[in-house]
């Protein structure tokens, strides 16, 4: 549904056009300083404006309606929302009948029976990232001193990403791109299998994501055409530390103390400005689409904050429940 | 934890050379048919004993311990176990000290306090996928008439299995493949965003099973690769059929009544009778390590009814919230 | 935490003197209608003013900030707000070392490390079941055409309740009272035995509403001192009549078709205007309390809409539980 | 369902006169000892024998399944059943078409469309609670030195409870009754409003115990008769030791370092030797109905170890939770 978490809870709501997006997280530890200030250092990198991305400008400013208390963490649950100010909605109007390849109009209107918010994705909007990017403030601090950071490794196939989205640009067409994201600095022992194993927890938000199509961790897809006499990480030391990182951090779904490694695939935005034909559900036959409005020419490019933010609400939720089942980890 | 789903639940539990391993389905609808020997098919296609898989034979035979009344299910929990027989525990003593590369062992021991039944890998254990094997019985009923299967596509890099398997067995090695899922006939409108997306639910349970390390749907890591106008699937009529299945059936994290495709990464089992290095943690420096005992080559042989049962795991939980929530689809 | 519910789940978040107080509902079905004006209609009866209810005067209009869109539900979550502009915040300054009996200001300055928000009780104000109340109006539509009704039945130990409002209010004090809920038209078959029966579901919500002392089910305590031959509920008919109805409409923890029927004790409000004493932190020793500010002489006088929304929210969960799992009631 | 807890989870399963009943408990902290022989202590309290219970002998022995080695809990989950020998089946046939009253077998049918398993009441059986007293005995350990204890306090409606029983067996009869039960030494801190007050985990919890009609935390239903000047606790120490215990060691959800106090009222067993009468289903007109079989006069006489171990899993998972947000209490 629309919460995640088992201890620390987020929940996110809010429809693009609608009069906020946002997000609820429940179950976060008490005395954690928290200003608006703060949540805008992440999300300024999750707002466009950069070259390949919409020029739609978002007013992202975070408004804090409850849980804290002169400015730290209360223990009652944080709501966060921004106000969804820059709306057009005529740029959508037309698409009623004629579903957008690749989009959730025609998943979300069979599931919803008709009644799902149409207006810019609705509550499918990658907009709604926004609340797990605030959320991953949180998260982060959680996790503190381990540090999460993501980045764009390629972009159309290739590292020189800059080019390949001037060729989209210039084609009218959009291009997908890859993430990488490192956690450093997290002790040994998180992870909850049988079920809840770190890879399990962070692909469950990070497949949350609008437009993530893949993810492995370590050696990944490459583990797959490997031996298990190269694939193995030699154990190095008492503490745990490997010579090389094929598992990604993780042995047995607990992460290992070494970094914990994963790559995403994001696949090309499916708002492109070339024309395209779809279904004309009124008529039952194939009509052309023009998509008007503005939008990322790789959405990729908006992606490192957003993985980083789930995978960090991921590992705080295990971190706590560690806690909880286990006691804390510098006791035992 | 050890429990997976919403409404239709499933638990593992049980160690390799403990008494049983088995698992809990909570929240199955009633009057459903099932036999022990219905469970074998799928459990038998799961048991060892092809080349390439390890000699150590597992009396499989299911026992049912509730849940059921004149052979169909009551809506109470329905608990199935296995006795395990054939347990040599000698091969797996000296290893206390002494971390298998690529195992359990390390992180178990940091997690556990060193409490973790060490024997066959414990709660670790590949046996414990018996279970999920037993509970996807149940769930491809429920998932029924919409079909759930998977087979090996890739083994060490090559479509040519037997080859690279017998490649791996001449040199003491393992080696990893490639398992290609596809769920055929699911109407459309499954899947909870914006958590709980067919793919966050498909590689949460993916995940827990031992040596996975990468998921893709449809396209996967190859749409990061691709433009827009070539990875958006047609949609060519009023049902939602597309000319092309780069979503993997997917769209918004919701079936799109296409066919749900996924691949996913085995990496080579860990266990390799070829000779190791490993830490001695009693005396913190590295030693050599020759792993005793019957293992699999590729595990990946005996992965696709695994991978099969998690997917309808998954999508048959989906499926029960969907109608919760939202009604009879057929209603609809 | 501050989630209620597996399926129609209610979230609850704010603080008396913050923002906003409000709540998230997810699950819903979609194509409800919710006007603002109905939220009213049962929030109006939750609000002050009464002989015998704070003078505060809330302004309780409900803002809809998502999961509308034309005016019915859409399968996104529903959040729901109000904003706090009544706010006296100096009534609370003084009480920072000095926890006033019967509150949560010592617990949860324990619990939360002196993080909370002290503010007019922060999160542990009955101000919260606003949100309860606003959730109450979509879970009875949910469960119609079944009905929900309650009203208090005594106040301090008698039915002549206005007479005995009168009198604490001449003494300076506050006084109990006796709730009792009945639901009709319910079908049976609603609860989750083993652990979500519906008396377990039912409580667990009304314990959360502050000052709830105790719930009792049908004949309740009186049935222990009752016979059997006395206590079973003779069955009239093949749809399960009963001509008694000791068990409160519920057999094994399940809905029997009969009314359901609770009874729930209120305690008095524990803010009065008599001077107490309590014990002074800072000096550990004990001090008059004078409890300034507006207070209800009775809570008892709001609770029946917040107790009728509390067992529609539990009951409405069960419906779309039992509709997951074992499809439309009205098919089998 | 069937599984209660956050991060201690309880799962019951199995049916009166099926293979076994039993309980699986995961998210238990490891290290812990357990005996076979520690189980049976509380184990042998729950068991039939004495005057007013059922002269069915239940050979209880438990047998752990998994989760334990070398006699300590390993952090997996742990499995406990015990096998059903003592099943006399014949006295449960003729019960098909006449529900007895007050028993589930009329709501039983229709929930689960007549596939639930009748013999001995199935899933309903009183006979579950045995796993929740072998979870009880790991729950105990969780809360020590904190300690649980429970006893019967009345039956019939007075405290001369062998009187009561005997006039109840003269007259082929049962009787209800009342259990007290108190926690002591519990720190203060425990409970997680706003919807998991320590009365709202203690009432779900108890109300899914066959039999139970209610339950009042403190000076409970006698609270709606009190002044507020009466019921306020007068707080002695900076500790929170309070002069009187009305709130029963609870205030705004959460314990408040002084002795947790509830009771709760059993009915008479449904079970009568007394001639009844109950709805023919198969002619819809009343019949006679004889329950054949052997019934415990009082089942409030098996209950208090049940209380008691329903009211430790309560707060053992709330402890669990409590460590998992904010950390270990004494390090605060």
């Amino acid at each position: 549904m629309n919460t995640f978490g088992t201890i620390f809870r987020v929940s996110l709501f809010g429809e693009s056009h609608g009069p906020v997006v946002g997000v609820t997280i429940d179950g976060c530890p008490t005395g954690m300083k928290l200003t608006e200030e703060e949540l805008m250092t992440d999300l300024d990198r999750r707002r466009s404006g950069a070259r390949g991305t919409t020029s739609r400008v978002e007013h992202d400013n975070p408004e804090i309606l409850s849980g804290l208390y002169n400015g730290v963490t209360t223990g009652a649950p944080i709501v966060i929302v921004t106000r969804n100010t820059n709306k057009i909605s005529a740029d959508y109007d037309t698409l009623k009948n004629i579903p957008r390849p690749g989009h959730a109009d025609m998943t979300s209107l069979v599931k919803y029976s008709g009644f799902a918010d149409p207006r810019g994705g609705g509550h499918f909007s990658g907009r709604l990232t926004w609340g797990m990017v605030a959320a991953g403030t949180l998260a982060k601090k959680i996790l503190s001193p381990a540090g999460v950071s993501a980045e764009v490794t390629e972009i159309g196939g290739t590292t020189e990403t800059d080019r390949a989205i001037d060729d989209a640009i210039k084609e009218d067409d959009s291009v997908g791109g890859i993430i990488e994201c490192r956690v450093t600095g997290l002790y040994p022992g998180l992870g909850e299998p049988f079920f809840d194993s770190v890879e399990s927890k962070i692909s469950h938000i990070v497949f949350s994501i609008p437009a993530i199509k893949g993810i492995e961790f370590g050696a990944g897809f490459k583990s797959a055409a490997m031996r298990g006499s190269e694939h193995n990480d030699l154990i190095l030391s008492s503490s745990g530390t490997t010579l090389t990182n094929n598992a990604g951090g993780i042995n047995g779904g607990i992460s290992n103390g070494n970094e914990i490694f994963f790559r995403v695939a994001v696949k090309p935005t499916s708002s492109i400005s070339k024309p395209q034909e779809t279904i004309d559900i009124s008529k039952n036959r194939l009509a052309d689409l023009i998509i008007e409005g503005r939008h990322d020419v790789s959405i990729a490019l908006r992606m490192p904050v957003i993985v980083e933010s789930a995978a960090a609400i991921a590992l705080a939720d295990l971190k706590l429940i560690d806690r909880g089942v286990f006691g804390e980890r510098e006791n035992r």
